[in-house]
C-alpha cells in the first residue's frame, strides 16, 4: 500500500474511536482478550513463521548483518516467549481506575485523581517483531488503543502477528482498530501520522538515535525520547571498594550492549591510587579498553587518552571512559555536562554525599550502591516495560503500565456552587 | 532587538544552566527570593507604571478595544495584587523532593519516586502582564527556570516587571537567567526557541486558540495545549432539579467569559418537560440565548435552532446550547463527539449512572453534583494555577506546582548486582 491510497486521518480516527470503547472495558474483559491473544500467537504459528520467512529472505538479499537477522527470526521458542510475555501482562494489576489521591475542600466537595488511559499511543520501532505483541498487550491492558508501525525489515512478520491478535480481539468483541497495525512502511504515511495531534496522544519510538531524532523533528505529538544511555558510576572517597568492583563488573560486563550498561567511571582522587589499578587490571583481562583523563593514565598507563567525544559516547561495547575527580562537585558537574538523563550510580558509605548526589543529580534513575543494570522496568518492579523515557514528562525513566496512563480529576459534590447566584435570589 | 543579533541557543543554554542551580536550592532559599520578588514589585512601582504607560499609549494608537486595554493597565492596586500572589506562592508547600511512593524489591533494593523540577519551562502568553510575575513565581517555587515570552502589546511592562524580579534574584544570589524574559517579541525568535528541544522541557502557551495552534505546530518541545473549554452539564432522569438549577445558574451566569463556564446542557427526556421550561424561563430573563435541538424547541419554543457548529463552540457569552437526550448513552456520546476534554458535570442521585459517567467520561475534570466553575487550581486546592491542560500528559486539568515537576527513580542498595559476575569468580 502506498500513501496515495492510504487514508491516514481515517486510520487514526478509527483507532481513536476504538480507544473510547477500550477505556470502558473491565479488567476481566481485557485479561480475557490478553489470554486469547497469547493463544492465537501459538495457534497461528505456522502462518507467522511462513510470513517471517519472507522477511528473512529479503534480509539476506539486502545483506543484513547476522546480528540483525538474528533479531528478526521467529521460531516456536520465540513465539512461546512472546505468548508468555502477553500472559504475564494479563497478570499485572490494571492501572486504570487506580485512585492516586483524594482530598476534601472546605466547601465539602471531594476531589480525587483517577488514572485513565492516555487514549491512542503510537509505537514506532525497528526490527524485533516481538515488540508488536509486547506493545499491543501493554497498551490493551492499560486501556489504550495502539498504532503499531514497525520497520520494513519485519513487515510481513508484524502483519502476521497483528492478524493473529485481531482474531483474539474479534472473539472477545473488541474492535480490531484497538490494535492498528499500519499496513505499509511508506515513510510519507508515518510522517502524516505524526501530524495527527488531535487523534494520537503519545509517540514512543524505539530504535536508533537517527529514528528517534527523525520522529521528534517531524512530530506534532509529544514524543518519549530516549536517545542514548551514557550511564556513570561515581566511586566516592568513602566507597566500599569491593562494592565498587562488583557494581563495575556488573555494570560494564554483564551486558555491554544495552542502554543501562556503564559507559563512564568517575573516581575520587583519594581512592584512585588503590582502586584504579585493581579495577583496570580486571577489566583489561576481560578485554575492556580504558580511555582516561591524564590523572587516570598516570595510574593505569595502559589506558588510552579520552577525548570530549568519548565522554559523550554510548559505546555499547567493551570500552569504558575513566576520570579521576577532585571531589563530588566535579563528579556532579561532569554528569551534568556529559550525562544523558538515564542512570547514574554513586558508590559511597558517606551519608552527606549520598544526600547531595540524590539531590543534585536529576537523571531519571539515581542509584546508591546498586548496579546501573537495575534500571529496567522489570527489575524495578514495574512489570513489563514499554520503553525508557529521558524526556521529563509524565514518564521519566523506565515506563511500565502506569506510564501509559494520565490522571483526571473526579469531583463528588452535593450541589455546591462557586457563587451564590441561587434560584430564589 | 531583532533576530539578527539575538543568540537564541545561547539564551536557552544560559536558562538551562540556571535551572541546574535552581533545582538544588532549599525551600527556605526559594521562599526568601519569592518574598524579595514581591517586595521589588512594589519598590519598583513608579518605574513599572511608567513603562506600562508606554504600552498603553501604543495600545491606544493601535486602536485596541477598551477590554483589551483594561487587561493591560498596571496601577498600585494591581501591583499589590501581583505582589500578594507571589507571597501566596511562597506559602504553598514545595513540590520538589516530595516522595510519591516507595517499595522494596526481593533483592533488598529500595525504589522510590521523588518529585524533581522539569528543568526549563517556557511560557508564551498574551496581554495580561501579571502572568509575568505569576509564572516566574510558580516556576521558581517548583525549582524550574522559566523563559517568559509575553505579547508585544505588553512588552515594556513585562520588561520592567522582569527587571524588578531580577533585583530580588541578585540579592538572593540566584542567577538572573532563572527568570529569562525574552528581550524581543520578534516572532522568528519565538520560532527558534520552539526548536530548542534539548534545552527547554515544556512549553505552556496561554492565549487564544490561534496562538496555541501556532505554538503546537512549530514546536519540537512538548506543548501543554488548551484550545477551549466546551463544558457540558448532563441533567439525568434522577437529578435533583433544584441542584440542577443552581449548578446551571452558577455554571452559565456567574462568569460566562471563562473557560470553565457551561456551554451545553444535556437533559434527559424524562425530566425535560418539567425542568426545561423552568430553566429556560430563568435564563431568558437573564438575557441568555438558548440554542436547542428539535425536542428542546418543542418544550421551549423561544430557543433558536442549534447547528453542529454551535455544539462545538466555546461561546464565552450568554448563549447556551441545549439537547434533550434519550439516555445516558446519548449524553456520553454527545460529550465524546463535541467535548474539549475540559470539564463535564452530571447531576443525578443515581449511583449506577454516576459510576458510568465517571468511568466513561475521560475529560480532565469530571464533576458529580458540583459546578463546572470549580474546575480551577485554586478551587480544587492546588494553590495557584499555571494553566489548564487538555493534553493527556503528566498534567491533565488544572495545573498547580506539582504539574511543574516530574519524578525520578531513586534506588538505595547495599551493593546489589543484577548478575553474579563477582570479583572472585
Amino acid at each position: 500500500m502506498t500513501h496515495e491510497n492510504f487514508k491516514t486521518a481515517e486510520f487514526a480516527r478509527a483507532t481513536r474511536q476504538a480507544s473510547i470503547e477500550l477505556a470502558r472495558l473491565s479488567t476481566e474483559w481485557k485479561n480475557r482478550a490478553l489470554f486469547k491473544m497469547a493463544e492465537y500467537l501459538l495457534k497461528d504459528e505456522d502462518k507467522i513463521i511462513a510470513e517471517n520467512a519472507k522477511d528473512l529472505k529479503q534480509a539476506e538479499k539486502n545483506g543484513l548483518s547476522p546480528a540483525m537477522i538474528d533479531r528478526l527470526v521467529l521460531n516456536h521458542e520465540r513465539l512461546e516467549k512472546m505468548a508468555h510475555a502477553v500472559q504475564e501482562i494479563a497478570a499485572l494489576p490494571d492501572p486504570v481506575g487506580k485512585v492516586n489521591s483524594v482530598w476534601k475542600r472546605p466547601n465539602g466537595i471531594e476531589v480525587s485523581l483517577v488514572h485513565i488511559p492516555l487514549g491512542v499511543v503510537m509505537m514506532i520501532y525497528e526490527s524485533r517483531p516481538n515488540v508488536t505483541s509486547d506493545a499491543a498487550a501493554l497498551c490493551l491492558k492499560s486501556g489504550n488503543a495502539v498504532i503499531l508501525r514497525g520497520g520494513s525489515e519485519a513487515f510481513h512478520s508484524n502483519q502476521a502477528i497483528g492478524a493473529a491478535l485481531h482474531k483474539a480481539l474479534q472473539e472477545e468483541k473488541i474492535p480490531s482498530e484497538a490494535i492498528s497495525v499500519v499496513p505499509t512502511t511508506d515513510r510519507k504515511i508515518m510522517e502524516e501520522l505524526l501530524t495527527q495531534d488531535e487523534l494520537i496522544d503519545l509517540i514512543i519510538p524505539r530504535g536508533g538515535e537517527g529514528l528517534i531524532r527523525f520522529v521528534a523533528k517531524n512530530s506534532r505529538i509529544p514524543v518519549i525520547k530516549h536517545y542514548k544511555g551514557v550511564c556513570h558510576m561515581y566511586v566516592d572517597a568513602d566507597a566500599d571498594e569491593e562494592v565498587a568492583m562488583n557494581l563495575l563488573i556488573d555494570g560494564k560486563l554483564s551486558r555491554p550492549g544495552v542502554c543501562n550498561a556503564l559507559e563512564t567511571m568517575l573516581v575520587h582522587q583519594d581512592v584512585a591510587e588503590t582502586f584504579l589499578p585493581q579495577a583496570g587490571e580486571y577489566l583489561r583481562e576481560k578485554g575492556v579498553e580504558l580511555r582516561g583523563c591524564e590523572r587516570t593514565r598516570k595510574i593505569v598507563p595502559y589506558a588510552n587518552d579520552a577525548t570530549e567525544e568519548d565522554y559523550e559516547a554510548e559505546f555499547l561495547s567493551l570500552i569504558l571512559t575513566v576520570k579521576v575527580v577532585s571531589d563530588l562537585d566535579e563528579a556532579v558537574s561532569h554528569i551534568h555536562r556529559y550525562g544523558s538523563d538515564h542512570t547514574e550510580v554513586i558508590v559511597t558509605n558517606n551519608l552527606a554525599n549520598t544526600q547531595r548526589f540524590i539531590k543534585e543529580i536529576n537523571s531519571s534513575v539515581v542509584m546508591v550502591n546498586a548496579s546501573s543494570r537495575f534500571s529496567d522496568g522489570g527489575e524495578l518492579g514495574l512489570g513489563a516495560e514499554i520503553g525508557i523515557s529521558t524526556t521529563k514528562l509524565h514518564a521519566y525513566g523506565p515506563m511500565g503500565l502506569e506510564a501509559l496512563t494520565t490522571k483526571k480529576f473526579v469531583i463528588m459534590g452535593s450541589g455546591q456552587t462557586r457563587h451564590n447566584l441561587h434560584l430564589n435570589q
